[in-house]
């Protein structure tokens, strides 16, 4: 099967997940096509969280935001519905996890906007085609990911601090991989710090808030990216009276190719 | 006064103009500094007008937007007063204009949402800077614009067709031209269009839908970007009860400057 899987375009993988026979994890899958994180909120909260995305491009790039009750998104993925197309949701409800489902179509409601943002998965595969390493894939473990002391412009009911990604890159590679992530700016682009971990309030590189502790090797210097767990801190310190996320890893796969969203 | 007006920062342009001594168009001054169109619409449709102004980026591109009743934008410029601080204002009602004010804090409302747009006196100083010419400012005349066959992404109750403006560009300059623009993508970015106007649905470059129609001389190519009065018309389409907006030309003068908008 997870041979076959690979080979899965982007639709028929959607089908599959709809279907219910897919609920693992997204990466390295349908190689080349955007994935997304997924947030849905009842509409009395989409206009502040649609500011707290714009206001923070690089850990919220948006990729498409829908009208209140709208579960197909015509720009990202035409005959999609975000009620069935994610492998695995969270449910959470004032800001703590409800429930873990397959399907949200029971739970639906007519006010629900749905908000696609950019996923990190994309500029990996760039990074991994000019052969820079990325640690935590080689070790097969999560990104380590780490609460900073750069606060993000709030916006509306939602705040909270910048998240980052670190992925330790050899001297020789470092102004590739900013050029390269640079590319895309609609999966967090640049990098936010490049350098002394201390500088953005990070105090012990192996103690990642969230996901693994990876190796830095001798000669290679830690490189931080905005990270897409951001908006799901902010948006729990907030507490909305429900929230609907993908599980972690478990993203929406788009029709449009990572390359659709590259600049220069 | 003329000359002396040319050296005032930005910020005291926006006093000069909020003390009601300047209600005139705003090109060349502040020179450097971001310029922004300007709409202030009552909450209702400001979740539908950031989805129409998201969906299309480069007849719209976001610089910032307020929470609302919010008149001060932090982000562009600290102490400015959104309220006081456009030259002149032309207000909307039902998709009419109904009048000019210099100032409108006596018709301000608690629930008015304000929308920055990029602008692109931005680029056309870049142009210059490289020696690239904008042919209607050499003739002292407004930019041509015309309607062309290309519909934006509808957001909610706002759509229309992207309107484009035109500049002539020797054919040696074109991919310069494209290049330069391409780094503003704040300022609506690389061109939409190079070449036959009637493959956008143009017929007669010497009739522009509005602004005034320029000399394309002979070597010289038309380039077509995306224009800011693109959701200007979506905005009069939708017939909403209010919508006020800087006046043509009269645009609200930012602290940021162009540069911290540009890419690469």
């Amino acid at each position: 099967m997870d041979g076959d899987i690979k080979k899965l375009s982007s639709g028929e993988l959607r089908s599959l997940i709809r279907s219910g026979k897919w609920n693992s994890p997204t990466a390295g899958l349908a190689l080349g096509y955007a994935q997304a994180n997924v947030y849905i909120l009842p509409s009395r909260y989409a206009f502040d969280f649609f500011l707290f995305a714009q206001r923070n491009p690089k850990p919220c790039p948006i990729l498409d935001v829908l009208e209140p009750g709208t579960y197909e998104t015509n720009f990202l993925a035409p005959n999609s519905d975000i009620r069935s197309d994610v492998p695995q949701y969270n449910v959470f409800r004032k800001g703590k996890l409800a429930e873990k489902k397959e399907d949200i179509k029971d739970i639906w409601q007519d006010d629900f906007v749905t908000f696609f943002l950019g996923c990190s998965f994309t500029f990996e595969e760039a990074l991994i085609r000019s052969q820079i390493p990325v640690r935590h894939i080689e070790e097969g473990k999560n990104v380590p990911m780490y609460i900073t002391n750069i606060r993000c412009r709030d916006g509306g009911i939602f705040n909270g601090p910048l998240i980052v990604t670190m992925r330790p890159i050899p001297a020789d590679k470092i102004v590739m991989a900013a050029q390269i992530t640079a590319r895309y700016p609609f999966v967090h682009g640049a990098p936010v710090h490049i350098g002394s971990p201390k500088e953005i309030g990070i105090k012990d590189l192996s103690r990642p808030d969230f996901g693994d502790a990876v190796e830095v090797r001798s000669g290679e210097t830690p490189i931080f990216w905005a990270c897409g767990v951001t908006p799901q801190e902010a948006i729990l310190n907030a507490r909305p009276d429900i929230c609907i996320s993908h599980a972690p890893g478990h993203m929406f796969v788009s029709d449009k190719l990572n390359e659709e969203f590259a600049t220069s």
